[in-house]
Order: C-alpha cells, then sequence, then structure tokens
C-alpha cells in the first residue's frame, strides 16, 4: 500500500501520457499494470525478438522496464509542469530472465525536491510461479521546465 | 590498442556468431563496429521508434547498447566452450542521448576465470563531434556448458 | 523472519569469529547486533572519529557497516570451509547519516554457489525514531579454501 | 593533465581545508598526494587497523578513500561558497587490496551545475608495482549554503 501524498491529483493521468510517448515502449510491447503514489508496475510478454543468445529476455529488456517502472513511480511523486530523467541506475540479474512475462514493480524509497532514489524489482512468471530476476537501484532528476 | 591475449583465437568469429542469434540487436538496429581482444564497439542510429517522451534514445536503449558491448569484450577472452551472463552493471547517464548515432565502446577492466569486470562509454555522434552522453561499469560470469 | 535453512549449522559462531579477526570492526568501533541464516545486523555509535566535514557519519563509515552486514549476511549461508569477498557494491546514500547509532540490516536477496547477492538498510536512530540514511545493493564471490 | 577550468581559483586550499576538517581521514589515516582542477589522489598506507580477516584492507577502506578521492576531484570544480554530499556510488573491487600503500585517484568525468559524476580508481603499491585493485563511479550533490 502506498504512503505517498502525490502534490499532483492528476499524476496517474501524467504517468500514462507520458508513457503513450515513449515510443521505445511500443517497440518493446510494455504495458502498464499499476498506477499508485510513488509505485508503478509495468508488464512485458515474452517474443523473440526481445531475447538474447540463449532465449531469454536480454538483459538490456529487463534493465528497459525496470528503469522505466521506477522513473514512472518517481514521476507520480513531483509537480505539474516537471519533467524527470535518469541521472543512474544499478540493477543485479539473480536468474536468467525466463518466463512468458517479466513484471517489473518500481517504488519510490526516498522522494526528494532535486533527486528521487527508486527500487524496481523484476520477476519472471511462469504458469503462475514468479521468479525474482532482478533488482534495480535507481536516482531520477526533477527538471523544471521539462515537461513530461 | 589491446594488451589482451584471447585464449580462443577464432575469438572474432565467435564474438559475430553470438551476436548474430541476440535477436533483440535485430530489433533494435545495433551494428558491430569494432571487436579485438577485450574490445567491442556496437553502433546504433537513431530512429523514433528508440526514443522516450523527449525524443532522446531512451535510457534502456543506451544501456542496452553498452550493457552488450561490454559483455562481448568480455566474451572475446573466454576459452571456446563457455558462455556468458551478465550478472549485473550500473550506468551512469551523463547527458540526454542525443545524436544521429550513439556509439558504445566496451572494454574489459579485469579478465578473470570466473568473473571478468568491463566498462562502457557511449557517445552520441552530431555531425562529427561526439559527446559523452553514458559510461557503465558491469560485471560478466563464465559458465562452463553453456555455449555463447 | 528467516527463510533460509544454513548449510552450516554452525553459522553463527562462523560469522562471530570472522567479524571477530577483522581488526577494521574494531577500529571503527561496530558490534553485531543480530545474526540469522541470510540475515546480519550492525550497530555503529557516533564518534568524532568518525565524521566527514559537516560533523555526519562519513559516507565510507555508512558504507562499510553496509557492506559488511550484507557479507556476513551472505557468508551465513555459505558451507563450512569457504571463504567470501566483495566483488561490488553500489550505495545510495538518502539523507545526511545523523543520529546517535546507525544500524545495518544485510539480507540476503538470492544465495547461489559462486555468487550471493544481497541488499543492506542503513538507518540512523536519533531519540527512538529511525531516519533511512541508505541502501546498498552488493554481490558477494564464494572462494573454497579461503577460509573466512 | 587536467582540462578543467575551476571557477574558484582557491580550489586547491578549499580542497585541502575541507579534507582536513574530516576526522574519519585521520582515524584512517588517509593523506592528500595531488589537488589539480578535477583531480584529487589519495593515499593510505597498510596498518593491521585497516584489515579484514584475510589481512587485506577491509573493502569499507576502500570504498571510504575511493568515495573521498572522487568527491574532492567533484568539489575542486564548484563555485566557492557551496558544499557537496555524495548521492551514490558503485565499486567494483578487482583483487584482493594488497600492498604497502594504497592509491585511489580520483577524476571528474562530467561536471554539472548540480550532478557532478567521477570515477576513482584503486592501486595497491608493492615494491614499486602497482596492481588496480578497485574501481569506482560516484555522483555528487552540490547544495549551497552548506560551505565545504
Amino acid at each position: 500500500m502506498s504512503t505517498f501524498e502525490p502534490p499532483d491529483p492528476a499524476y496517474e493521468a501524467r504517468v500514462r501520457a507520458s508513457f503513450a510517448r515513449q515510443a521505445f515502449m511500443r517497440t518493446l510491447g510494455v504495458e502498464i499494470l499499476h498506477v499508485a503514489p510513488g509505485e508503478v508496475d509495468l508488464g512485458l510478454r515474452h517474443r523473440p525478438e526481445l531475447t538474447q543468445q540463449h532465449g531469454y529476455f536480454h538483459a538490456g529488456a529487463t534493465a528497459t522496464i525496470a528503469d522505466t517502472a521506477a522513473g514512472y513511480a518517481a514521476l507520480s511523486l513531483y509537480p505539474k509542469g516537471t519533467g524527470v530523467l535518469t541521472t543512474e541506475f544499478k540493477i543485479s540479474l539473480l536468474r536468467p530472465a525466463e518466463g512468458g512475462r517479466l513484471i517489473a514493480r518500481g517504488r519510490v524509497i526516498k522522494p526528494g525536491r532535486t533527486l528521487t532514489v527508486c527500487r524496481a524489482d523484476v520477476y519472471g512468471q511462469n504458469s503462475g510461479r514468479d521468479s525474482h530476476v532482478a533488482t534495480l537501484l535507481l536516482s531520477m532528476i526533477c527538471l523544471e521546465g521539462l515537461e513530461d
């Protein structure tokens, strides 16, 4: 359950509108599963186009949905009229990313006026059983005048 | 100039063959620009399909070519009959990733029997001028019996 | 509550004996607060000797107890006769590290035969109120023949 | 050779004065070896008080001088009247940190008004031969009104 108070009551529409403008999300086939203050979950179904040489999801695809879920979790807590950019992230890949679908759960750890720190955990869904495939730590910077 | 002695003399063919099996590289449009022992450079031309909401390359695309360049730099120094997986990476995004093409230069910092540590630097090419858009540190694990 | 089964039933004595041999822990004044399978908590009381230029705990002191708590959490799940080394970690410093005491809670995220991934969260204790000052992700490597 | 123009001509005195106020540096025995715009080198002689259970420098000590070298490299490029705090760093430990002295070379990769990204490389000196024991990536935030 979220414990953050969003400064912009229209946070969900703002997250969804910004996400819709990220062409890379359509290229990969990422969909929004959940939006709450400080929380965004994304899903990505397995397709051969997303794989590395052993047939698993490419680490770049795993990192992309983790980064994006964490970034939009941060955006949900920023005031209207500001934009966000990822300044850095670290991802630990715990297991080969298998499964019919990846789910990335982005959560704000520490909101800030300038920097917000988030984590994301990525799970591979396989016939009802989830396996924890990656965990990420990320910093977002908030920029005024950069509308998201 | 590379200072590493590759244990597999056919390292370049092996890197190129493994890269060719990474479907995600075709999805994004990544190409190999350079292969040497402990060194791999990759290029990625700008296309609207790769962008985030402000028109820059998506951080996930930037991370993907950095991770892949660093990973193949590591693979070039592993013996025949082994495979590699990324165990973790950290990327610092220095500037918005603009330019007609991104170039990721992956280099081995410390080769190892089990773990190899690499870095990659990503540059945005804009009418002849390069800007440094990201730097990455990565660990690869070598697994016997996992042919790449 | 811990959900891991330690392969070495004497895991706690092993963690405490190895910790007692880390002279740097005595130099700083770190103490063990809790040991369970995959879990180690450490405490560090504020002393002027541990501070940076504004009087907070130095980021290096914060990183040291976070790294050590996470590393011993990993060691608690390794078999007898093996040793561990940190291969890498990333720490996000969420707030200035103030308080009468720092507490680092190290937890195993994913145990492995070779690599174990852990996190640690560091809290500053101030008259009963805890503030979350740092979060860390770490990889440990297990080496046979390197007794801890 | 440094390529940065420091906004504060008294950058070196400022770095040395701030360093002198970091009590933790005296506790460990760290000394300044080199200061230039965007560059700080630190040294730390081996003492039993700084070791982990196998007699190597503790990873926390290695991280501390790497973090501090990188942080002061950043401070050297900030205007007078501002202070800096580390917001996050990632360190890869390449080899056990042995040697009579550790040297950490901190360098600014990308200066910024708010965030500066630096790296530091740590070498172990052993009878004239240097070994590369660690590499670090770090973000510093500049805060006005927080005099360093």
